[in-house]
């Protein structure tokens, strides 16, 4: 089928690949507000050739969406305007409530799959995109009632080719859920390389003194604000949340490290280190509640 | 020569593979208060055989101390008193005012190098230790003028040996750094990791969402609380400042998320961004300064 990837870097480079592994993009239009990077995907061959909005849109059988979500909820309606009967448009946002709005009373919204593939590295543009960067990784659908049948097997065939694993979510879940697991995790990453680079006037002492785990805490403070900013404030409410819930609890470290509490600073990394056991896919309370019957 | 490690964790096991790999220990003791790390690191191939400490104190011609840094401050005035004529003494802690002043006045104080190689993984214990961990990285010497030269000596042979890059600072200097470059990085992803436990109380949501860039955030957070709690407790002051400002970065971004004020979120991710050439090596002012004469 004809596809067209609107949004040229990181996420839509790595899906044009991926579908023309699989077979199936048979023609991969690009289209993108940046003239370089359009130039630039056609060079590494990320898509065939550079199109017109207009043409691409109405011509396509597919059409995947990889642009900030602020432009992503301000397009979308005027996507789903022109596209062809029986086309399938899927968008890739961080974000869901505010797209899935856009086009709630669309007359074509049954064409669209809200979907956010959760993969990603710190490095964006074309030149950042790859094939496999989605595989083995979860794909959240949204409003999976709102898309006709055909657009959703067709998202799905899209996914799995990706090597994803798809899960379905409504998209205020969605966003609560990734304000903890994600967006909070790069509004701390961002905000450690700040405080780092504020006091550390030479940088030297950083390169210097940076070990790996500095490294891997701050890699996401190299993150595209163009991309990030737009997805902060469109997750404000949830992402708030989270913030000052983080915020808390480095107040609270903050008084017993003041206050010495040897006792409760080693309880709270110990209760932390819980994470090692979750991202290895193990269920701690069932675990825990394991061994207690066994002791 | 005869040398004795001190805590047969992943660090002290680490370098005694590395020095026994380039020849300088021809025979290795393990010291180690568990008895199961001591029989693993005798499995694993780290030491020759476990001793008594006070035999192996006293007849080794290199100690090396790989022990939690409250323990490192308690314990080396009597690992000094017992060690021959000529040996030499070095620790490992990434603290070092206390664990010097511990020594400050000790008859042997000219034995001891103070030392920090910035290296390590977020695993602990014997199975954790690896040849090579300390390639490339940076070891910090501290109060070198209170070392003998002799003491020093054998010092860089190791450090080099280990493949290491060493640099001089003072106690104050090098903690103050480190507050920021590394302790800091650990309190905020032990408590990211805490935040989204406390939240997310299926921990299958975590799994199933959590993208490669919570997982580097929070690796840290699966750190041994042995080994960090002290290091935080000793580094109080230091690790207090830079925590207040860490806390202060967020609560300002916070204020503009709420007031949906794009501009400033954008330019606040976009300084963040300055940590990628930093991390790099590259220096951020004299490269503004060559952009803004070349335009």
């Amino acid at each position: 089928m004809k596809v067209t990837v609107i949004g040229l870097g990181l996420i839509g480079g790595s899906i044009a690949l991926d579908l023309r592994k699989a077979g199936i993009a048979t023609e991969l239009v690009g289209v993108d507000m940046n003239k370089d990077n359009g130039i630039k995907a056609v060079e590494l061959g990320l898509v065939d050739h550079i199109d017109e909005e207009g043409t691409a849109l109405s011509t396509s059988d597919l059409i995947l969406l990889a642009i900030p979500v602020n432009a992503m909820a301000a397009f979308l309606p005027s996507v789903l305007d022109v596209v062809k009967k029986g086309a399938v448009v899927i968008d890739t946002g961080s974000t869901k409530s505010m797209i899935s709005r856009s086009v709630k009373s669309h007359v074509k919204r049954g064409q669209f799959v809200a979907a956010h593939p959760i993969a990603g590295t710190e490095n964006s543009g074309p030149a950042a995109a790859f094939a496999g960067l989605f595989a083995g990784k979860t794909n959240i659908i949204c409003e999976r009632d709102a898309s006709t049948d055909e657009a959703l097997a067709v998202a799905l065939k899209v996914f799995d080719a990706l090597g994803m694993n798809t899960i379905f979510m409504e998209p205020e879940e969605h966003d609560k859920h990734v304000a903890y697991v994600s967006h909070l995790s790069h509004v701390s990453s961002f905000l450690l390389g700040q405080t780092v680079l504020d006091i550390e006037k030479d940088e030297k002492n950083i390169f210097n003194l940076a070990g790996s785990g500095f490294e891997s805490t701050v890699r996401l403070a190299k993150s595209s604000p163009d991309m990030w900013a737009p997805i902060f404030e469109q997750n404000l409410e949830y992402l708030s949340q989270a913030l000052l819930e983080y915020i808390m609890h480095l107040q609270k470290f903050h008084y017993h490290l003041q206050k010495r509490d040897t006792k409760e600073l080693h309880r709270i990394l110990t209760k932390a280190n819980d994470i090692r056991a979750v991202l290895d896919g193990i269920q701690i309370k069932k675990q825990q509640k394991e061994n207690s019957i066994s002791k």
